[in-house]
């Protein structure tokens, strides 16, 4: 590797990782020119979110929206299809070349900034020194920090039987050959909700099971009620409160699950979606020191810096929130910690996207948080029903919920479910950032007919409510 | 008429028009706990917007979008139709159900809020007294207060032989009983473009004649100029700066369209949408002696006040933007001056929308009204292609421009062409509204993959161009 820095290192920085943290703090380091290196262990850029994530699950689950007819259901009728076999084929061809196009895009932009590309396992041989090892031998880079994003990978326990033909993790699922007729999803998390209504809204029999009482545990309850009611209402079993025992394929090719509570669910298939672990273990962490959790994951302070100061991480590989966007901005935030430089004060509440059928976002605080502070609050609604746009579209069940101070009329959440909510949120969170209040709500004009007309419907009832409880 | 105010009179306010104007503005006055009447000389509410404009138009696009397929042409290939023989009624069954549901939404928010409602033709008596003529007969009734929202129709000049079979106004185009083969457009103001572009992705051949040299003159050059590139290449022909001298249906049903230049266009239909005229001309107006102008118009002040004190007029027959969102906000501004209650100053700027395909969205000022003030602004831009929600949806021609002060970074104008543009569009006026700035942008965590990641790229793409011209 050529040395371009005027230092006694090979490179500035060295990025282990080349998801959205890896790229973002990469492409931040880049443009304080400062020289640098992406390793990824796979032979391409982009990571899980480009490869098996984030972006396949919602070329997905765009191919489903259509090809299923799920939105045009209110308007031309509940059996409508715009193909009536709907084979994984069709579902997942794009996918490729979604993902063909997005890693060019990241190589292009890595490209653009001058930024080395090394594929193969990155070791820690000391604190500045990494050793990759590829197909072509192993070599040594030193720099003098690092950001290690090397992301996360399914949780795959003992007592399931994972075969990639009837038994999958989230990362392998899409392989699937065929529609199963009955998929058991194990996790309500983010990931197992979003794949259990996909494949419902293909008219897969589908079954939820959850250790907890309900779906996606740091949501606003009302919205999951909502979500809840919408999965049951395309025949989606939920069973909360169970625990697996043990998955695997039975002599009749039939997956068979035993629960703690004795139950025993026969399926065709089973995508298992409980946790993730960091993928920390092939880093040799133990050569510096570093420790991880139980998860394998890397702890850092609010700079995501880990307890050796010129070693960052950031993206999944440190946990919660673990979203494609969060990762991005924690990739940007390490680096500019790195290189001092002042990130804007400005408090902007971070947005979270589900991309379940119905899709789910938020963005500030929900209803439980805000009576657990004692902050005292009142709600304004809004059914898409009640809009014109909502009509238009035939989605009837969509809502938007916008929670505001009582008091000062600040705006403190804004919960939606329904089409297009990820897109949505954001006016919601310039209006939180910006402290525009409900008051700008009901003052801004808002294009005619549009979804976004739903914040000012919620704003007036909030208004109303305020009016009647005096 | 029961007389339930404590003054002389039968009503507070009288609305004539039950438009999104007097809508907004009946609901306003009830709201204040004033006794208001609507009269609408048709049998339902919810004027031309419901009934013959906005509503049907856009449920129109939405049904044009899906059967065309137009939306995974990118994905499934040019050719791809859900159906491949589109008729008119497969486009239009659903207008009358979303129409219906329209109608029942208003009636049932004017009874809410007690508003009375009356069928029949108003007319001026006095400055305080209006007789509605209905097949019932006729009734004299009185109000403090007169908001006038009749709205406008189309302008019908009588070298056009309108028949409503071959030759249309924008009031009458979805009547049309089968999709023509060739359509001529004249007028490329906002709703002869909507309607072109509608026709042109069913496949139809369309023709647009417009006097001025570009569609939608008030509209940010570069997007019209984008806008007209996507035109042609769904085959539309532009005949710009030409003026039509005659237009009828010739003895073989085709409609020949005799131009100035000299030019015969022969169509299977037209579309004639070359501005529209006030409604004002059965009100009797004179007995008042309230002036209109030439296109009928009633003048009014910043408060939507006429030269009358207690007479008002919003909406659409006061003339731009003639849209139902600001037509709407100029009610409720008309009445909350009549009841001198102080709208908030928030100084926020309207978003104009305009559902051609692709669809247009924009928010304060544009390229040459700003280089015309001579403010120092730089642009960012983003296309859809360049993120990954572009890449799945299938738009790869979109693009988001953001506008900024050189100098404040402030954001003086955001302009978007491309799916869910009016969506989008408010993200960028709550930003310029309360004043977030360009670096609000590159801060705020956008969810991924939206569009609204357009606004991200589109911050970058400005600061780099400001690093590099000093």
């Amino acid at each position: 590797m050529p040395k371009k820095t005027s230092g006694s290192y090979d490179y500035d920085l060295i990025v282990i990782g080349s998801g959205p943290a890896g790229q973002r703090g990469a492409v931040q380091a880049a443009k304080l020119r400062k020289h640098v290196l992406v390793i990824d262990k796979r032979e391409f850029v982009g990571g899980v979110c480009v490869n098996a994530g984030t972006i396949p699950s919602k070329s997905f689950k765009e191919a489903v929206l259509f090809l299923s007819g799920y939105r045009q259901r209110n308007v031309y009728g509940a059996g409508y299809r715009v193909k009536s076999e709907i084979e994984m084929n069709d579902l997942t061809f794009r996918c490729n070349h979604i993902m063909q196009r997005e890693i060019e895009v990241i190589k292009s932009q890595l490209q653009r900034n001058h930024i080395d590309v090394a594929y193969g396992q990155a070791h820690f041989v000391d604190e500045h020194t990494i050793s990759i090892t590829s197909t072509k031998g192993t070599e040594h880079v030193t720099a003098e920090q690092i950001l290690i994003a090397v992301g996360a990978k399914p949780h795959r326990p003992d007592n399931v039987a994972f075969d990639g033909q009837r038994i999958f993790d989230s990362d392998d699922i899409l392989d699937i050959k065929e529609l199963p007729r009955e998929l058991l999803v194990v996790g309500g998390g983010v990931i197992g909700t979003e794949y259990a209504s996909m494949f419902a809204a293909l008219g897969v029999n589908v079954t939820i099971v959850d250790g907890r009482k309900r779906l996606l545990g740091f949501v606003d309850e009302e919205i999951i009620e909502t979500l809840q009611y919408h999965l049951r209402s395309m025949g989606v079993t939920l069973r909360l409160g169970e625990q697996v025992l043990k998955c695997s394929t039975r002599n009749d090719g039939q997956v068979a699950t035993e629960l703690k509570s004795g139950k025993i669910i026969v399926s065709d298939a089973v995508l298992f979606s409980a946790g993730r672990v960091s993928a920390t273990e092939d880093l040799h962490l133990e050569k510096i020191g570093l420790p991880i959790d139980d998860r394998m994951r890397i702890t850092v302070n609010e700079n995501f810096q880990t307890q050796i100061p010129h070693i960052y991480a950031a993206g999944d590989v440190v946990g919660f929130p673990a979203l494609a966007s969060t990762s991005a901005n924690q990739g940007r935030r390490a680096i500019c910690h790195a290189y001092n430089i002042t990130m804007s004060s400005q408090d902007i509440p971070l947005p979270y996207g589900i991309y379940s059928i119905p899709e789910i976002s938020y963005v500030g605080m929900n209803e439980q948080e805000l009576t657990e502070k004692e902050i005292p609050y009142e709600t304004g609604q809004a059914r898409y029903k009640e809009i014109a746009r909502g009509h238009i579209i035939g989605d009837e069940t969509g809502m938007l919920k916008v929670l505001f101070h009582r008091d000062t009329r600040e705006v403190l959440g804004v919960h939606i479910i329904g089409e297009s909510a990820s897109e949505l949120i954001h006016i919601g969170q310039a209006v939180i950032a910006l402290k525009g209040g409900l008051r700008y709500l009901t003052d801004a004009v808002f294009n005619y007919p549009t979804l976004a007309e739903c914040y000012k419907v919620a704003a007036y009832d909030g208004f109303n409510k305020l009016s009647r409880v005096a």
